[in-house]
């Protein structure tokens, strides 16, 4: 066991976990980034870059894979225990949903073209501050899970009510848009998905830092505070 | 290891991973009836109902989490290799795909109360129909990983088409009902989010076959086949 065992083999894991980190924390930047331009994109109507950010999702589903792969060969060489296993098991499934906000921004990118004639409408101008509070929560959380600091998991679970509170704004501004013309339906509809996946992305942020707590401290996090529920999944 | 170590450890080590698949099976039986029960609670607006199926949502957590807990022991414990250890990084990561169908089985019954008056319209009768091939496909899969069969779980993605069939064809209407009249504006958006919550089912019910065609051949599935893209995410 690596915790056990000699001081060269704790060091070869530990460099293992720093390799595994490491990775994770490529896939953060790539995920925040493609969030953050599908918002640029969105408000600009810049289709080459949306394009791009499809493109580029194919980054984020690969290093996915060699995060797994190098968790298994971890577990299956060094038989980690207790706090390290838990580490392990950790990076695996965050990766996991790191890819998924990956998937949220594609999504975003390729609603961009469907998107003909967005005016300059309120939700527009929100929607890049509700990614901006979203993607810095990810942000947050992933350095959280590379410091195993479960308080500072903890203060992004709180902030995930900001988030939930601009997608109920945005709701709300899409639903009366789509009541005032008829015209503004389909485009709003379209706004609607983003919004949700923008909100997304806060809720996945929120999940890794139950992932990175429970990583910290072997203990399931509980009492996750609820604001207004947006009707989330 | 338990591939190279006596009889009685092998059979120890099939009987925790016969239970761990027996508690994917159980999982996968109440999302499955959680999905149901969402369309009957829809179509024949019981709100008692809807409220049993948010309820019921917590056995799925606590199953997930017990799933995870028994996978890392069996890891801790047995240190299985290659095909083994493979089929238990597979059950975590299935019953978290599980645990996430049954959030949205929970969000769709959370919009029965919010849709006051919905009449006969042609959704409520596609939606359920959607429905059984997304839970069928949800049922066949999880058949698949305990038979370990990837053909199988091949043929499951292969459905996944008319899935998104249903979803685009439901999302059309919907808008179309949308701009016939903006008092159906409300509702038809909660239904537009319940269609996807069924349309993302099936996806994930692709994404298990994903995973049990690696568990059971060791290599990534690719070339997943893609219908009309519902936009996905």
């Amino acid at each position: 066991m690596a915790t056990t065992s000699s001081g060269h083999t704790i060091k070869a894991f530990d460099q293992d976990l720093d390799r595994l980190r490491a990775l994770i924390s490529e896939m953060g930047g790539l995920a925040e980034h493609a969030i953050r331009e599908s918002m640029r994109c969105l408000v600009q109507r810049d289709l080459d870059g949306a394009a791009k950010i499809v493109e580029d999702d194919k980054k984020l589903d690969a290093l996915e894979i060699e995060t797994e792969k190098r968790a298994v060969q971890l577990i299956a060489l060094r038989a980690p225990m207790a706090a390290d296993l838990r580490d392990v098991v950790a990076s695996m499934k965050i990766s996991s949903v790191v890819e998924r906000i990956g998937d949220y921004a594609k999504n975003i990118a390729k609603r961009v073209p469907l998107l003909e004639e967005v005016s300059n409408i309120e939700p527009l101008s929100l929607m890049p501050e509700m990614a901006k509070i979203a993607t810095q929560m990810v942000h947050d959380v992933l350095n959280a899970f590379v410091e195993r600091d479960a308080e500072a998991a903890v203060r992004v679970i709180e902030r995930d009510k900001a988030v939930d509170d601009f997608y109920n704004s945005i709701f709300r501004t899409l639903l009366t848009y789509m009541m005032e013309n008829p015209n503004n339906i389909g485009q709003s509809t379209h706004l609607l998905f983003i919004a949700k996946n923008v909100e997304r992305v806060g809720d996945h942020a929120t999940n890794i830092a139950e992932m990175v707590y429970y990583a910290a401290t072997g203990d399931y996090y509980v009492d996750r505070p609820r604001g207004a529920d947006p009707l989330k999944a």
